[in-house]
């Protein structure tokens, strides 16, 4: 489809012969990019209302750096997650205003383009000092995605005062992101406390037998508090971009 | 707290010396009722906006007609999960107008006292014939708590044009429920169709190595949709409850 | 070592020739009765302050009985754990005053040679109701090991005002053991509100992913709060144990 | 078996006293070169159709060279996998013409002897760009055996319409291999559009819970499209091997 | 799609408008029947080659039947694998002809619409006796598929003598099924005796660390011959159905 | 080789023109007895010393029988484990002298063609009384075998003093044999008291986390004393054969 | 709650309107200092007997320095476990006096609050030499903690002897600590041998298949000695906290 | 027991008093060498014909050295396993003529004190080349512990003929220690062509799904041929120590 028949397209929109729809379908299928070594999906913004985003693992430095500068040019908001300092500086070299997080390991650019698109605040807790970085994946990628967001930080189960003593901040949010490793076990305490959605992020911190976080996984998955959903090990990214997605104003409401 | 002191502390409320959260915390935390082999939360219906939900496995008949019994006599709506027969038989004799799903397992009761309190309509989706008894729970769930529902059964993606010619069906959904077995697939090509919340639920069903359900939780946790979120394996149940967080209606939008 | 032979032990001993660890020793490792199919160690009761508990899983029901009688006949307390009805019919024939609890699985006799032993209150925790069964093996086993017990049921931490409004029992106990399915999270909250030891009981209740109570084994190992010990998957009995030696009192203190 | 009896055993086929299966069989099974660390079976090539291929991986950089000189000297076809720098530089030492791919990390040499075998072409196909290295060793297999090799690439299910859009390209195919990591649901979708056979490689690709691609390996096995079978975890060469013994043009046919 | 518009678009096949692939996609997209707890994608045939089979496993005596009545009233080749007595008693009920495999647990009807489409012979070799019933399911679904089929019992590697002397028959075969138990090592002997393609099917057979067949799963993929694929544990209908797409004629070559 | 051959063969090896082994091997490699349902290898007592064993799991009745009757008929000694009572009923049928053992579940018969072929006693040890069913099949195979037996049961690592006060059996063996559930620790502390073979057998006995077997299979393989090997859970069969080459007597010492 | 509101309280206690209880209970759950990136919870103390310990692992250089400081600055002993050259460099900056370990692994200072509270000694046993580093941090902590401690290295089953000879200061102990890698079996031994508890700490020394102590964990779960607890592979620090409440001296006794 | 008592027992020894076995039992429990790090087992020598083995894994150069001398001081021959180069160095220091294997990764002195003590030859057989460094420490370990030793190496089940053509190394042999990788599948082959036993030692080599060695590992344990007994993963110690006691002669043969 190019640049004529999109056109087309979107006059015969006007005059009403096709609904909208019909002109999000026909983008969304039809055009794609290819590089060598990708296939771009630009109009996953349009169905999906984000543009794709660089899982940096297993991708050279100039890979990415392709990918994103592709993202940029197209006029999307740039995300790359578990990205190295390598990464950066490749990217870097064609994007100047890309913006490096070494705590969340995430490269972002064309910030100025988000729009605040929530219902309210999503709220990050982590259980523990060392879980930061996955919360800080978690709270980029939610504010990329237009949202307010708030946080709480080792607040575990093993003190329960400290999170029962900051109710205030747990009601205030409409989502709430709960990182932790170890036994995974603050999820179910704030479960038990909210009635919005808590999303549960195990992390592979701990000893011997957490296992890389399969224990905190684990006990996430069998939350005795219901309304707690899990996303993989280590992925704030995820809780990030679901949390969005339940956050997000719409028309019908 | 004993009624007396209740009132006291309404009346104090109406003349404004403590809010409205002031009264829900009193409630929430010092109310509980004792049984000898339970401890009753009744007011978890204020915290969670849903009462206790009794899950029957491990438990006698007795004990779950018992503390059904109490949960009608509080005049909440009933709901029990992984119910048999024989659960439901003993809860029968206790309270008459108890009803049985016997593809659920779910025994419910009060539902007269649901009340609509959902934004858009769920659609449970699943892939396969095997999966409906496990999205069945999820529906009667979020049935329970107060949503419209709608379902897509045996859509699975072995013959993926079952789902892509079924796009209005998703696009009119608020929350997305996939439950499915074997490897666990269809969330993400659910959740790279549609821009609203998706549940994974995988269930146990397979050949040898699908080992009761972890090849499809491990597909889930790893889908390379993001928006994708996962609750443990066969549970219907968190599903809905899940998906009733999320798609309820509240002030603030 | 025959009578003759422990008498003029005993003689010595009174004398002052040998010391008392001397004679002990000398019980302890010498007398042993063989039976076709066991060799009992009645002088483990010298060595660990209580006689050998059958554990009759993969024994048949004459096996136990044989057992079981020679204890009794020993004059001993009588403990078997992981009994079924079968065994106890079979124990009934051989010991009249024999006792099944059906709940725990025990089967006990000569319950009037405990004495008190214990220096404070062992406190046996349910996180849900379909933990009781192994939180009664605990309960059986300390109580016949001379201690004092109590208990909280249904204290998960899904509802966590529930555990924490019970500050008095806790505060009062000298051990506690808590028993969990699920995702084993509440030792760790008990953990860290009491300064006693604490022994944490993973149960194989919960959901598919709950793996038969790995999920809650791996979350208890893996607890934040510091001072938690764990035993084996349903192991009351081992968890009974425990806490009894922790709390047997002592000359030296 | 000496030259002379070689030679003998021929005359004896040409004058019609042994068959062609005889004298292979007799060449298969008796003639093996003894190296002090490896026991070469070049006549592999005449039970297979291909070769003995070096496996690098803890193998030192003199017994892969060695290896190799006699592979290449003996007149076949040369495949080294996994091979790193350190490896080619020490084959290049004796073997000049040697080629190493640094994304497939294969060594190849004598590839003028490769004649063309196949059928139809084998298409290589990648959920990811991080599947591209297992997948360019799949494709030098194929390529090194006589086959024409096609490819698509990051092709994933989270935008199932960039695999559906390829319609051509797959019909085109006489063998399929799809390498895909994360959950491995695109073997399912390929299996359910085509009619040919569908080879799954899963990698070892992806966030904290694919394990190493243990999540994508029991998503391929569970995979509900029939025709599907699966290799090794990153085993691009055992996929291009099979895939080329299913395509290779027979007289029989 | 209505049979109207069927005749339409074959007519304008017929006047050279639209291509087979034009029809066939069309067909392939669009019909799809709605049952309530079913879709039933008919042109799955055209598509693949052989109907939809129907997996017993989690469906209802009513289920099974229904579907299955609905297959054959289409004029299709009935499949159904993992099908008990009481699904083949209700299956009788709609199907007179039905017949059932109670080794292979399969039931089948409308065999005289089968045609013989293999190229050669599909060898099922199995190296225990007990390995039997899923070898009964490879080979009847390969004969169903329009393969000629031959077998080899009990000739596992513990004597490896009874392999290598069926060498004839080894020869005479265009693909190999090999179903193993224990170890699973047959594939890898199998597969460096013959040039042909070699799927693997473990089996949940052998004794306490075998866990239902993981070993052998284990042993087929790591294996150490080149050429080997494998499907799920105990899965014959998985390597019936991927040996016939391999056999299948076509016209290209 | 017909009867005719062999008697050829026999010729030639009396007049010394083939030797012992070129006979042997011939016999080895050529006769083999194919039934519809098993490939029976008679001659495995010619290359291991004992002819095959009977593995009832996953075979019926009939199966059983059939194959038992044969390895009688041809004048062998008859050995069959796992047998259930219904097995047994079915040889029994066939061949009136068969005996069951019901602890070690096997069915034997033509025991009066055992001759004693051993260097010394194999001692079988189990650490509890759980573990003796096992222990009985390492027994009854090293029995029919041709070795004398001895054994020790209960004197597991609990009551270390059991173990040690049994060094004069201990020293008298040549082989030990030691079976336990599960810590599976007895092997290591029996491979630190003697200096001859010790083989461990892991049972499937103990509480939750033994995951039947796989805790002390572990134990074993990681047992810190030199000396100990491992055979598979449950399997006293193996243990018993190995103990048996170990023990058995030959020319060359 | 700021000073003049602590003083308050305090006075009030002196005039007995409130109880200790109230006065530790508020300081428990009201006072925390909210750092950037944690929530130190100072009262601990209080609460447990202890203050805040900093598991390192997972920590920056900075943040662990930041916590310490804080710790020491409000008079507390300070232990940090897991800690790298590094962090040490980092923490003797800001606290000159603190001292490592760097065996243990331990970072500690203000040892000079340390008040003995044990009723007796603890003492730490290891099978092997490789074990000595998580005993150290056991020992340390129970040092930190106010116990006399006492050590017994390299006494492993495989030698009984070594353990059986030191039954002396077996019975001196108070709780015994026993730290083993590979199969784990010293805890059972030991626990066989005395009356007081036994604290078993699995570490990830050993061959392949001790998977990094998963091994040695599971045989101390599966202990077939009663009163045997167990903590996380590797946690030294557990151990020896776990032993201190044990150990501690209370004034009930 | 110091000098003056050792004289004492043995001349009661000579006279007849004591037995040998009394002297044995004496030296082996009482005479310990305690270090600081490690508790030497001289007498291990006595016990187990062989002394103390250094496993240097987790132990620092020092330690190495120092046990390496006081076992070297004592008289006895030196043997070390897993040292790396850095272990090597420290040891040369203190033992001038301590000779080191790279390849089997062993130190060794005093090697003039080995007396041959087999009754037979060890062959030690690998599936590959990358199998060597574990079949290297076998061999070792056979030799010091006086054995002839032999080999075959990389005659692996892809090319059955390898290890076929080879029957008269296999039946030439005592004991058989089998080496292999990936599936793990030799021992099975080799375990049904010898009448002598064999020893399966798995190997961490192979792709993703071998999972460093389990693949092997299980394949061994679930093998097809009885007779097979299995070590821990790359324990070639272990296999050669375990073939060493089995081709120790011994008197009473």
């Amino acid at each position: 489809m190019n640049r004529a028949e999109i056109k087309t397209l979107l006059h015969e929109f006007k005059r009403g012969k096709v609904t909208a729809d019909n002109v999000i379908d026909a983008f969304s299928s039809n055009i794609i990019e290819p590089l060598d070594f990708a296939t771009l999906d630009h109009y996953r913004e349009l169905r999906q209302g984000f543009p794709e985003v660089i899982f940096c693992e297993g991708k050279s430095e100039n890979q990415v750096a392709e990918i994103a500068k592709r993202i940029v040019d197209h006029g999307s908001v740039l995300m790359a997650t578990r990205a190295t300092n390598k990464h950066y500086a490749a990217v870097r070299k064609v994007i100047k205003k890309a913006r490096y997080n070494h705590v969340a390991r995430t490269i972002v650019a064309n910030e100025h383009l988000v729009r605040m698109r929530g219902r309210g605040t999503i709220l990050v807790v982590t259980a523990g000092t060392s879980d930061i970085p996955v919360a800080e994946e978690a709270t980029e990628t939610a504010k990329l995605m237009g949202n307010a967001t708030d946080r709480l930080v080792d607040v575990g189960v093993a003190g329960i005062h400290r999170i029962i003593s900051q109710s205030a901040k747990l009601r205030n949010a409409s989502v709430v992101i709960v990182v932790a490793g170890m036994e995974g076990a603050l999820p179910s305490v704030v479960g038990g406390l909210v009635d919005v959605p808590v999303i549960a992020v195990p992390t592979s911190v701990g000893y011997g037998a957490s296992f890389n976080g399969i224990s905190a996984l684990l006990g996430m998955l069998n939350s005795c508090a219901a309304g707690v959903t899990v996303v993989n090990i280590d992925n704030g990214f995820g809780a990030g971009f679901a949390a969005s997605l339940i956050n997000r104003k719409r028309q019908e409401c």
